[in-house]
C-alpha cells in the first residue's frame, strides 16, 4: 500500500511520515493532501492558548485523556516556535506526554519553525489536515510561545480555549485588550490557588463589556495538576461545538478561516516566485547596492522588483 | 516653505509631522522620502535590544545624553508593538524621557503597530530615513517588545547593542541560542547587582564558542540607573562603527539590510495588489466557501488566486 492508502486506513506511521514531510516542506506531501482533502472535515479542531506558565500542555493532556475515555481518537499539534530568546524548540514540556504517546489512538507532534512563521502556519494547518484525514475526531492546536503569529494560527481553530491562571496581576488588564475576543471558552487553571475567584470575576466583568457576541464564553475553574473538573471543561467545549453546529456558524467560521489560510499560502508562494526571479537576474543584489549608494531609493527599488511579475 | 524644505532645514515639527504621516501609512510621506532619499546616509543607526526588564529605555536615555554632550543630534525610535498579551502601546517607559524631549536636538518617537508587523517594519525604517534626512547624527532603534519581528527590525541597524542584566538565570542559556549572533556590543546593565561578573563570564564563554566573526563583540558593564560607565559603552559603540567604516563592512551591512527592507516592501505591496483584485472579483470569498464544502482544497484555491496576477 502506498502512503495515501495507509493514511486513509488510519496507519499511524504513515501519518507521522506525512507530517514529517510537511515539516520538511516536501512538495509531495502537499500533493497527497490535495488528493485526500475531500476525506477531511470529520475532525473538530480546538485551539488552546494562554499566557506562559498557565499549564496549557498539562491541560491538553487531561482533555485528551478525557476524550479517550469516550473512545475518541485525538491529535495534538503543539506550535513550538524558535523563540528569539530561546532559539530552540521547547520540547521539555512534551516529554511527560509519553504515556499518551503510547496510546495508539493519540497522535502528538511538536512543530518547530523552520524559517519563518509563515511557514509555521502552513505546516501547522497541513498537519491538521493530515490528522483529520488520518481519522482524528478531535485535534488540539496548542501554542507554546505566545507571539502574535502563534495566536493567528490558533484562532483559526473551530473553538478557541483560553487558559488563564489566578494572580496574573496586572497581566489580566493586559490580556483583556487583544486576546479576550478570540476565546470561546475560558479555563482558569490551577484554581486551587488563592485568587481563582477574583480572576473569574475579572474575566466575567470583561465579558460583560463585550456583549456583541451571541455566544457568551463560559468560564470554567479547573486544575489540570489535580485532574479536577476536566470533564466540566470538556462539556463546555462540546457545548460551544454544539452551538456552532446548530446555528450554521461552524460553516461560517470555517470559511473565514479557510480564507485566512488561502491568503497565507498566496503570500508565501508569491514571495518565493518573485525572489526566485529577482535572485536569478541579480536584480535584488544590484538594487540593494544602489540603495546603499543612494542612486535609488528603496521604494523605487521595490517597484522595479514588482514589475518583474508582469514580465 | 513646504514640508520637504522644512525637513531639510532641520525643522523639528516638519519631522514630527512626516513621521506621523508615515505611521498613518500616508502615501505622500513615501513620495517625500523618495524625493529626499539622496540626502540621507549621514546618520549612524544603532539597534538596541535585550530581554524585558533589562533597562533598555533608561540606557538609551543615558547614551543620548552622552551624545548630546558631544554636540550630536540624536533620534530615538522605540518599536512599541501591540503585544498579543498587552494590546496597547507600552508608553509608560517613555514618559521619563520628557527632559530629553525638551532638547531641540533630540527627537523621540514611539512607533506602535497599526495592523501587521510587516507594516511596523516599513514604518520604522521610513521613520529612520526621515530622521536621517532631518539631520540626526545618531539614531537609536529600541525594541520594547521582544518578538522575532522586532528583532528582525533591530538587526537591520548598523550596530546592534544587546542589553543584558545579571541573574538572568536559565534565560542566559536561552538567549545564547538565537540572539547572541546579532549583537555587535554587549552591555551588562544594573552591573551593581551581584552576578554581573558571572553574567560577563557567561557571555564571554559563549563568544569563545563563536569565533567565526572577525570582530569580537566587547562586553561592557554599566549601570544606566547610576549613570555609570555610559561613556565606556559609547566608546565601544564608536569602536564598532570605526571598524565597519575602516573595513568597508559598513557598506556591505547596509546593502544586506537594504535587501531585507526591499523584500519586505515587495511582500507588502504584492499582497495588497492581489487581495485587492481577488476581493474585487469575489474570488476569495467563493473559494473559501468551496474549501469549506471540500469541493476544492486550499492549495488549489491558492493557485487560482495567484493566476490572477498574470491576467
Amino acid at each position: 500500500m502506498n502512503i495515501e492508502e495507509r493514511l486513509l486506513k488510519g496507519d499511524k506511521r504513515a501519518c507521522a511520515r506525512l507530517i514529517t514531510m510537511v515539516e520538511n516542506n516536501d512538495k509531495e506531501s502537499i500533493d497527497i493532501i490535495k488528493k485526500l482533502y475531500k476525506y477531511s472535515g470529520g475532525a473538530y479542531v480546538i485551539g488552546i492558548t494562554g499566557p506562559p506558565g498557565s499549564g496549557k500542555s498539562t491541560l491538553t493532556d487531561r482533555l485528551t485523556k478525557e476524550l479517550r475515555k469516550q473512545g475518541k481518537k485525538v491529535g495534538i499539534v503543539a506550535i513550538d516556535p524558535t523563540s528569539p530568546f530561546t532559539g530552540g524548540a521547547i520540547l521539555g514540556d512534551r516529554i511527560r506526554m509519553s504515556d499518551l504517546a503510547l496510546d495508539k489512538d493519540v497522535f502528538i507532534r511538536s512543530m518547530g519553525t523552520r524559517g519563518s512563521l509563515g511557514g509555521m502556519s502552513k505546516a501547522t494547518w497541513a498537519a491538521v489536515k493530515v490528522l483529520d484525514i488520518y481519522g482524528c475526531d478531535y485535534i488540539f492546536i496548542e501554542t507554546v510561545g505566545v507571539g502574535q503569529s502563534e495566536i493567528d494560527i490558533v484562532k483559526m481553530a473551530d473553538t478557541v480555549l483560553m487558559v488563564m491562571v489566578p494572580n496574573l496581576g496586572d497581566d489580566i488588564q493586559a490580556i483583556k485588550a487583544g486576546i479576550m475576543e478570540i476565546a470561546d471558552v475560558f479555563a482558569i487553571n490551577k484554581s486551587d490557588l488563592d485568587g481563582a475567584d477574583k480572576t473569574q470575576v475579572e474575566i466575567e466583568m470583561n465579558l460583560d463589556l463585550n456583549e456583541k457576541r451571541d455566544y457568551r464564553p463560559p468560564v470554567v475553574k479547573v486544575s489540570a495538576g489535580l485532574n479536577k473538573d476536566i470533564d466540566v471543561l470538556l462539556e463546555k467545549l462540546f457545548e460551544h461545538k454544539g452551538y456552532l453546529e446548530a446555528t450554521n456558524e461552524l460553516e461560517k467560521i470555517r470559511t473565514r478561516n479557510n480564507k485566512l489560510e488561502i491568503l497565507k499560502l498566496v503570500e508565501e508562494e508569491l514571495m518565493n516566485l518573485i525572489i526566485d526571479r529577482a535572485v536569478k537576474e541579480d536584480l535584488i543584489e544590484d538594487l540593494s547596492k544602489e540603495v546603499t549608494l543612494r542612486t535609488i531609493d528603496p521604494y523605487t527599488a521595490k517597484d522595479k522588483i514588482i514589475s518583474l511579475i508582469n514580465k
